[in-house]
């Protein structure tokens, strides 16, 4: 089951830069493990600003919510969830 | 280079049925031919709602509207264009 | 799978009355139907508006949109559909 | 008599973690109480985001301001309340 | 028990003049006899615009969407709800 | 002559309790004060929120913006004013 | 007493050129009979827009209401009222 | 002095499409002309949407006032404006 | 050339209050000797808010930008500019 | 290939003004490098706000993001990003 997730990364100005990428860098991981699992099968920078928009892959809303509040930036983001059902046009 | 679109589609409620149903027929087709040629790698239903996302791989700005501005259904939708870069996360 | 599902009806107003009202009627046969079947558990009216909360059971995104688009009404409501998980506080 | 309320809770970022791990452990005791009571039927978690969507079932408009203020995280919530009453379709 | 509605009218401009002011009159008379029973203490308009905010006492949320669903102007009003409760510092 | 008016409390979450304290006596004193002499009418919590609608009763604009301006929380208030005027169904 | 009010015309784009026109001519004449009588002392137009702020000096608030709902315009216009106060650092 | 200037044109979906073709040969001209004159050296097509971002070189308020007013499609469009000064950093 | 110019304060919460009246006494200053050179001809207090609206009569878009810079409070105010131009319906 | 940018600086305001002024002049030097390599042909300061709208002209989206994000300023900043394409009108 698809959806697709914007996230908008708001970086606390007061931490120390690299507590911050530490954060970020522990974020990485996460993503690329779940990439590979292929929980997380597409990822995209939005041009012009700290944020992303994502495709995720999973069982049900508790997955994905399990999924979404385990992301080590969780506390620094803004999430907006869409379900995704299939399209009629679509040829896959 | 990748651009995600959404599309709301708001069918002129004075037009008859049948003309409409046929407009929605030639989108499909325009649809599904741009997707055989890689254009429109992917679209998606948003749940609840007569819109879609979609994901099109382009050339460039001009390559783009030429293709949404095409698009059988064009008087009828809001659409909302957000220009993707590669994500340093992808591990694609 | 639970989803919140917020209907803002908006009837067209040069429609006759008798014609928007058998619409209502087949909705609420097509509503109730679903609710016997555990698919819809709740529907509340929004005070003061012509909208609803609901919730809905489904097995999965497909299935929620599959219901949704079928609503009689579809054509003439604005949709809002919000994901919902379990909450670690719920004691059921 | 019920109402939807949704609860959008913003942790104060320059908090240590433990002060306000224990105010969300009173807000879960004080949460389950009144689910017991059966003031507050239904608490759902929104997929991604640190909020809940509530069902609350009290005698009137004072009761939930009541309840609403007494929650522990209540300084650190946007809260938004809709009043609900009888749907014509509901089969209950 | 108080609430707090606005309700903004936007009047169907294809409608004949005449038709539309037999609906008003009925609105008004329907409107005074709830004010004199004490259910609509309170309508003021709102400077420069087709809207009122007023203020009304009723048993409970069903109560007042049942007065409000019945207003003549109700198919051509947007209309917001905001329940009020006690403020610590009332003196009445 | 009377206006609506909104004031939503934010409370600045660096001040110590007490001194927000001694702030809130103070404007509750202010606010009765003003209650007693027919400025202030009326005043209701929002239920749900740290927020409150009011009635004012005032000589003019410039005597309403002395008395909010004189609020000691209006430093820590959003504030917004509606002027009210007659309504032509309004029985008293 | 002043007041700013922002007026927007949204035209009915069904209705004939001539009939409009008149109902234009009479708000000018409406308009300009209230300039005269300082009722209606500035009025701009706002660049690029068919809209126009203005001033109005007013006994009271009823006063401002009768004024603008008696605008010719009145059905076919969105109007933003801002009551004003005399600011600190005027030096009139 | 220069302006931004954002058009949304929204064609009225009721005027046969051959008339409305018209009016968009002359607003092709009428902004030609101006392109020549050099009042509106910059139009670009948003992409995806029926919409275009400007740039006019013009005298003064009321001559950028007079050019957008005068355009065949005015009626049709939402228009906003954005005056724009000389930016420290530019090299010209 | 006039300018209709909004002015929304936010002073900053953790200022000492006489560092911050300083800056409030100079921008007096510097808006009373504008006021006297004709270049900010109307100033007025928003019932209610830390807000203000004003008329600028400048040179042009560069001539403004260089006075509002120029503010005092500059960094502490949200700032919304609307050029405005002659209305065909005033009188003077 | 064309995108307008604008740009919304917001001054962290507990930063030292000396710290940030170094900041901003590296961010003219990397603007007028950009500049002189024709990446980014123009820039317009906007009247009264802290903020830009700019020109890009780039290989692709990677390569405006790449820029963009290069920006010593970006981590201040609000970024809001539309592509472009030529308009059937332009002459050039």
């Amino acid at each position: 089951m698809k959806f697709l997730v914007r996230m908008d990364v708001h970086p606390p100005l007061d931490m120390p830069a690299e507590e911050f990428d530490k954060i970020k860098a522990t974020e990485k991981e996460y993503s690329q493990q779940l990439q590979r699992e292929g929980v997380w099968p597409e990822i995209w920078r939005v041009v012009g600003e700290y944020s992303n928009y994502s495709i995720f892959e999973v069982r049900d809303n508790d997955h994905l919510h399990e999924v979404l509040q385990g992301l080590p930036l969780f506390p620094y983001m803004d999430i907006e969830v869409t379900p995704l059902a299939k399209h009629p046009s679509d040829i896959k």
